[in-house]
């Protein structure tokens, strides 16, 4: 396989493009290529093309764009919004890791009461920028050419706003739950396929919801079980679209 | 819910025990236990007691085992043994926490083409000890009462053999493969739950399986992908188990 790389601007064949600068520096740095190589270029939005290293020399790689192709990994035939309570820092980028490897379509942090961290930190921070870097990395491991938005991060309280502007008022907003937190909850197993083809997933912290947030969450949203068994926060989105994929028929 | 503990000796009510020396210091260094604390015992094959902390002083931690009871965490209604080739250090950790996350019965390393270890430094070295405190330490989180045998190393070409011994002729035995790398592989979405309850799950290393593995593994196993999508070797298992446990209605 030709390596890949994320160029947002590339969409017109034979013009020739500038690499955002880490991937630049990736290959030029890491894999060491020159004038002459072929590579494949995905723009972020599900497009992938050929591609041919021009220049190396200065401060920019210079790649021309060549015809269009498809990605090594088909795009979902869903859009999922990955929701997440921000958890700690190498935690949450295994959040945005793994939920990227599924092509979700978008990923919203938010502080919930019993995240560790606060909106304002996270809105002056880097973690953003990181996050927005991971996803890059991720979509590019997994051969997907769709780079999830990293939604700005809000509140559990704001949530159900920002989730309406996102999505249609059919799509299904699935709440995770403990099994023990709530009697009326579905297993992930048994949902049916939306057929607006969107969906949203919510996953709490480390240490689960609060009573409060359920509550809430059971008159906004759909609550949901992986069974009985207790995932830890990290990988509670991975088992739950892994579930997804395969009773929407996705894998 | 009461702190819980792997007490492999607790079988009858009534009878004093010693916890283990690692469980044993947690009680007493971590959680700061005393005399009369209530606590939840497992036994690692599915049972779980109440239990009353009677002693602290010594160098050993006394718990009377007292009624039996649930584990907060259903069995899951079929053993699957899962093989993974050996990743580094702790990408190889995750598998086993990962997998334990899920109530496998048994986890068989495995020694493949491009796994970075032999299996004599494996057998020599603590390895195995420290997955077999990963597993205990997983299963208390997940609320499992079923510690996964680490079962000893061999190499991929052992591997059909080893699986004959350990369940029977009408288990499927499904070999994880990337979609390219095979045109007769099955989605693990389109499988039927085996009816006797058996079956075995095998992944490969950092950058795959060798193509001559894929080959003899089509001719003794069952070749079986996930969608298009690459996943990281680390989290394969842990998608292909939840695509199982959906696929097979055990969430």
């Amino acid at each position: 396989m030709r390596p890949r790389f994320y160029a947002p601007k590339a969409n017109i064949s034979g013009e020739n493009i500038v690499l955002p600068d880490y991937e630049g520096r990736h290959l030029r740095q890491v894999l060491r290529l020159t004038p002459g190589a072929e590579v494949a270029l995905f723009d972020g939005n599900g497009n992938e093309f050929s591609g041919i290293v021009q220049d190396v020399a200065g401060n920019s790689v210079v790649v021309r764009v060549g015809s269009q192709s498809s990605p090594p990994a088909l795009e979902p035939g869903i859009a999922i919004t990955v929701v997440s309570a921000v958890l700690k820092s190498h935690l949450m980028d295994n959040v945005i890791k793994y939920s990227t490897l599924f092509g979700v379509s978008a990923i919203q942090p938010i502080v919930s009461v019993r995240s560790e961290v606060s909106l304002s930190s996270l809105k002056q921070g880097k973690r953003m920028e990181r996050w927005r870097r991971i996803a890059v990395s991720a979509t590019k491991q997994c051969g997907g050419a769709t780079v999830p938005s990293i939604l700005s991060p809000c509140s559990f309280n704001e949530l159900s706003k920002n989730l309406t502007e996102v999505l249609d008022p059919e799509s299904p907003q699935l709440m995770l739950v403990e099994p023990s937190s709530s009697h009326d909850c579905l297993s992930i197993s048994e949902l049916k396929k939306p057929e607006n083809r969107r969906a949203a997933l919510i996953v709490g912290p480390e240490g689960g919801w609060e009573t409060e947030e359920i509550e809430k969450g059971s008159t906004l949203f759909k609550l949901v079980t992986l069974g009985s068994r207790t995932f830890r926060a990290e990988v509670a989105p991975l088992v739950a679209l892994a579930s997804l994929f395969t009773a929407w028929k996705e894998f």
